[in-house]
């Protein structure tokens, strides 16, 4: 029988939150605790139903100066987050869920057996980490029980908004800037249609924001001195006038700065406002940084040219961006598949993926073969048997049926 | 007929460079070229004998600020770091192979097929990432014929290095470091020991430095103004009583930085002096950081029981670290084993691993069992054994043989 398991619930995994095929549904959503802090090794232990916000929460209120830095949906928990390889706006300066914030996993594999991939230091090349093949299999190599997490040391923080005149001058912007090594813990592209959705949510209040393509900055330094270096320093770069930046505003206190990063937090809701009654497919892909203004233009295009209404946000840092698409019926919803399916065409061909970090789930598998070629996913799927040879963790999941079964669409 | 590739040949999987099973022996090292650089996207495919350090020297030629950033041996090689799973000196700010600068393989597969893991996005949630497979894998699962690595923006370095009454107070004075997130870019403790052998290194000069435990740190910043705040941070810290760091000594200028530098990374050559004609037995365990000064101080004191002589070097920052002993003849080899033996236990049993960076090899598989349990272990050999069902490739490496093979020794 098909087993599940599901915690935050917030994945959007190849599109709209995948459902199980039937089976049982493990909630792992009450294993929730805390079980271990390990202050002097910057790590904890916990079960997978923690969510990443009440784990920081708890780790302030302690007043312990750390934190976990991956960052997706509020209500994300740690087993989905591993499960899911995800990211977050802070992957620029943290990277994902992929690098070394799962130190250890214990697992439920298929056959029943209970195994934990390793110990708790911060490194060891004992083998290759078996840990890693947990992060983003989605469920469908084992159930994960308890994971030791890494943490970061908590940094003061401040924040920045500038507008461009175009994506293209914000990305090469941000590539001067990263190069630069100053304190940069997020920098998200916004694009005008996310700026008139802000706009929106804040009505009657008057614009907030230009409605232009703008960048969103968090920074980061060890003291206020630095903090104001990296402002000026990324003032600076982005005022350039090959790259044009106009309105830099920075946050003149705390609450100022909270407030500017809710508004970029707060980007699936506010997407929403720009055509009342839709509903909002989220959809992600990723490329090498410098094919992103073209796939972002592009992608833009084709989301005018079919009548839709949407926004885009991207990590720009990484090449990652993310699509809101809006429908109200059916025939809409036809339409923004199609337009998904052009994107990620657009994606793979610029050397990317066609997913950063939402994952794959049932609605991406059909471009694994694409993407991948056929020898990595017939080795994905060789491993998948090993592991679990009667299929039973989420069947029908990440591996393609066949290779001829992509392309299904036009 | 088994088959094993090398290129760089610096690995010390558990000790000693291990040689292949008989067989094919093929020699990466002619396959050593950068097929691109991608500037705008921080990245650059190469084959896998090129080496780390000729990688880096080609950046700097082309006025490139990018470089690479694990840093094993000299003459280490991608493809063999990446199968090695390394690290170095750079990882407590960078992390490890094992984090995300392998941004995918291309691997000849047992079967004789070949695949390329990824593209060349920094990040993707399609699936698993099978280039994790590979990395730590020690060339048992596929041999890596192209690789695409990420790069870090290149940034102003100084170095400092500073002396403490023992190694607990040196590591206690780390952790307060590294939680003020200023810009370290390595952090190493050296034991008395170690500056005696610098010492002799330089003789007859006057002695270089007091023989006392240390710490070298590289320092990174963006501008002058926030390496001298780093600095002055460092030292601040490292002179409270509670550490007693003593004899501060920031380098003046690029020049001393590499010196200073230089004896650090001596670190195996330098040692060889503390007892002429010896060869040298290089071992590396980690721990959680926490545990480190314990492990530290046993192992002191065993070698010390055992009449060896030694030095130690750590990667403080990961709670990683080496130890060189010197043996003569195979009588105090037999006591160098045992030593390695007991150091290895004592980091299993700190919740630690085997080994930090070396690599298992023949020496250390007996570890695995112990380390990582029954179940891990036994998946790692039905994975083995899925892509490589007649042990072709380095035969004899990596996977313990059965259970009860563990602990031959007393
Ligand atoms: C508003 C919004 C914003 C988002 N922003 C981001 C973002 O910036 N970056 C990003 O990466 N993602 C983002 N996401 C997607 C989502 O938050 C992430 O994919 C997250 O990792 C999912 O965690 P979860 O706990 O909700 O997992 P769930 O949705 O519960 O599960 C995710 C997958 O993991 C499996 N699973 C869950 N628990 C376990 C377990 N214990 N053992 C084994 N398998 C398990 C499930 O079967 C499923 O396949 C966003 C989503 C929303 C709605
Ligand atoms: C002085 C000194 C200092 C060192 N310092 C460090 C340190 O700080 N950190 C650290 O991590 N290590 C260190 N090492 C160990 C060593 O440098 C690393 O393990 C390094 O990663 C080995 O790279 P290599 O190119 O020399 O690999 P090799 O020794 O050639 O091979 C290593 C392994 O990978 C396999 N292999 C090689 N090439 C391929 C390929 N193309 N495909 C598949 N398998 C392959 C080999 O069969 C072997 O199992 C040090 C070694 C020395 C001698």
């Amino acid at each position: 029988m098909p087993i599940t398991a599901y915690s935050g619930g917030t994945s959007l995994e190849g599109q709209f939150r995948s459902s199980p095929v039937g089976g049982i549904c493990i909630d792992m959503g009450g294993m929730n605790k805390i079980l271990e802090i390990h202050e002097e090794d910057s790590d904890l232990v916990c079960q997978p139903g923690a969510g990443w916000m009440d784990i920081n929460d708890t780790l302030k209120e302690k007043g312990l100066q750390l934190f976990f830095p991956l960052d997706p949906a509020p209500s994300a928990t740690i087993g989905g987050m591993l499960s899911n390889g995800c990211s977050g706006t802070n992957a620029v300066r943290y990277g994902t869920a992929k690098a070394e914030w799962f130190l250890n996993a214990t697992v439920v594999l298929p056959s029943g057996e209970v195994i934990k991939t390793r110990r708790r230091a911060r490194k060891s090349s004992a083998g290759f980490d078996t840990t890693k093949l947990f992060i983003g299999a989605e469920g469908t190599l084992g159930i994960v029980t308890e994971v030791t997490i890494r943490l970061a040391p908590l940094l003061p923080t401040t924040v920045a908004v500038v507008h461009f005149p175009d994506v293209r001058k914000a990305a090469a912007a941000v590539r001067e800037i990263l190069n630069r090594g100053v304190g940069i813990e997020c920098v998200e592209l916004v694009d005008n249609e996310f700026m008139r959705a802000t706009n929106l949510v804040h009505a009657p209040a008057p614009p907030r924001y230009p409605e232009l393509d703008s960048l969103f900055f968090k920074l980061q330094g060890p003291t206020p001195a630095s903090l104001a270096e990296t402002a000026r320093i990324v003032k600076e770069v982005v005022s350039k006038p090959e790259y044009g930046g106009s309105g830099w505003k920075l946050a003149k206190n705390d609450e100022e700065a909270a407030d500017i990063w809710m508004d970029r937090k707060n980007a699936h809701y506010a997407g929403l406002a720009l055509l009342p009654g839709a509903r909002g497919w989220a959809t992600d892909v990723c490329v090498p940084i410098s094919k992103l203004p073209d796939l972002v233009y592009e992608t833009k295009k084709d989301i005018k040219d079919s009548g839709l209404t949407s926004h885009i946000v991207g990590h720009v840092g990484d090449g990652n961006f993310h699509a809101l698409l809006l429908f109200r019926d059916d025939a809409e919803l036809a339409v923004v598949r199609d337009v998904v399916h052009r994107m990620v065409e657009r994606a793979i061909a610029l050397d990317g993926t066609c997913t950063g970090e939402h994952g794959v789930g049932m609605g991406k598998k059909e471009y694994l073969y694409e993407e991948l070629g056929e020898g990595t996913v017939e080795l994905m799927k060789a491993i998948k048997r090993t592991i679990d040879p009667l299929n039973l963790f989420n069947p029908g999941k990440l591996y393609p049926e066949e290779k001829d079964s992509k392309h299904p669409r036009p």
